[in-house]
């Protein structure tokens, strides 16, 4: 595995590559990072590269957020590609990123400046700018990212369609401890009694997705599925930021004409559980 | 030469090819245009392959702008071509480029709103997004943009480099009638009398050329030059839009500390003359 740090390195490694598979990360790495390396290799093939990007990203990162916290794991997160088997890690600085400062960006629609956009105002267009420069950077014909962070999922994919990118997007699924818990990070921020409640946040969204697809499907009974589960977490000591229905494609409510009119529909959860917030979400189909 | 009209058959004949020189144009192609093939043409060699794109780009017409008027001379433009030489001509139509609303753009900075884009809101980032689809689908190696639209070429260059695309881009000096015109599709609108006194606007830019670098070179200096053109200009029956001396990477007025602190400028010119509105602009070393 070879470790790149300077962009005109990384040019010249991959420059007669024709298979490129890419990883973008901000490290700490856990095993649903690893799958998706696994997903990349499996498209590519092993005549192809594997590229895991690590790079914290000022740019998605709110003045108050924490962008000087974010935990630096580089030398575990290299060993951890190198037993998967990942060809090139490229771990530039910041400097090397962002050698003036950031004035082209990229501009999401209205997708970006909802739920989690809300709570944090220019994340997206910080998550879509650093993916196509990096993009750029590695040229890749594969692309995967987690729905974990499914917003960010459906910011990057339409970007991609709409820029006429040309690199496939796999949008993966979600890796689960054995008791459904979405793995992430902060999930290591959770106290032990935190850690056995956690696994509630998918069983809530679980029983939403039973009760929509037993019906009825209207605003007003979806309107009351999440009321409902927001206080039934409440109850249990979560803060929940949201739990709503949307359609998978823009995240906007779904319209509605006698039923819902789309039938390709995500639950999407935020909710905190002490210290960390917690994010989940299932697809549904109608 | 090649006349395609959609993406897919685009991305299947420049799959395989290395080295590919790209001239975005939106048609109604004159000796301008040609020699930016040329240019193409001479930095990709034989083996390489020139592609001219012409597409006339709704995204930047403002909504009183002369869209539905622009002149489509698409047989003449392939012949032209055909003559200079080019391998492939790209003119997809509007619902090849944008098969759904355009949701995601490029975002420039300042740049985008001043001077033509003053005049032309939205211009700029319609520019950017649709250069940036068009760059997606060919891929070049190279691409040629001229300077006789000045701001465009800064707007560009400067998105390559803060977006990291993969691109040679190349400014290329404007071509001129032998009395000094730029040539221009809107030169066809000259009455006689107007095509006579046109050059008078490369004679006006000659002479706040000659006065700025014989000094002296503050700001007082700099705005009795602009302020006594546009005078020069109105009296022979111009309507200058401006008449400007400005930093060249990102056309901001110059920063000065005892003299001019940039020292490499260009002076911008907007006037209509008659019906036309021209452009012209010439670049200055202190």
């Amino acid at each position: 595995m070879e470790l790149i740090h300077s962009v005109s390195d990384l040019r010249a490694r991959l420059k007669a590559e024709p298979d490129i598979g890419f990883v973008p990360t901000m490290g700490n790495l856990h095993a649903g990072h690893i799958d998706l390396t696994r997903l990349a290799r499996g498209r590519v093939g092993q005549s192809g590269v594997v590229v895991v990007s690590i790079f914290v990203n000022r740019l998605q990162f709110g003045p108050s957020e924490d962008f000087d916290q974010y935990p630096r794991t580089l030398k575990d997160d290299c060993e951890k590609c190198r037993q998967a088997g990942v060809d090139v890690v490229f771990a530039p600085d910041e400097h090397e990123l962002y050698p003036e400062p950031q004035q082209y960006s990229i501009e999401p629609p209205e997708i970006q400046h909802i739920l989690e956009g809300a709570v944090r105002p220019g994340h997206f267009r910080g998550v879509a700018t650093v993916v196509m420069k990096l993009f750029n950077m590695v040229q890749p014909s594969v692309a995967v990212f987690g729905k974990k962070d499914y917003q960010q999922c459906r910011v990057l994919d339409n970007m991609v369609r709409q820029l006429n990118l040309p690199i496939q997007m796999i949008l993966a699924d979600t890796v689960r401890a054995k008791d459904g818990l979405a793995l992430s990070s902060r999930n290591g921020f959770l106290s032990a009694s935190e850690r056995l409640e956690a696994p509630q946040l998918q069983r809530t969204l679980s029983a939403i997705k039973s009760q929509l697809q037993a019906g009825p499907q209207n605003a007003g009974a979806i309107a009351k599925l999440e009321a409902q589960a927001i206080a039934d977490l409440q109850s249990r000591g979560w803060q929940p930021d949201y739990i709503t229905v949307r359609r998978r494609l823009d995240l906007l409510p779904p319209t509605f004409s006698g039923g819902v009119a789309d039938k390709s529909l995500v639950i999407l959860a935020a909710a905190r559980l002490g210290m960390p917030r917690l994010l989940d979400n299932l697809e549904v189909s109608l």
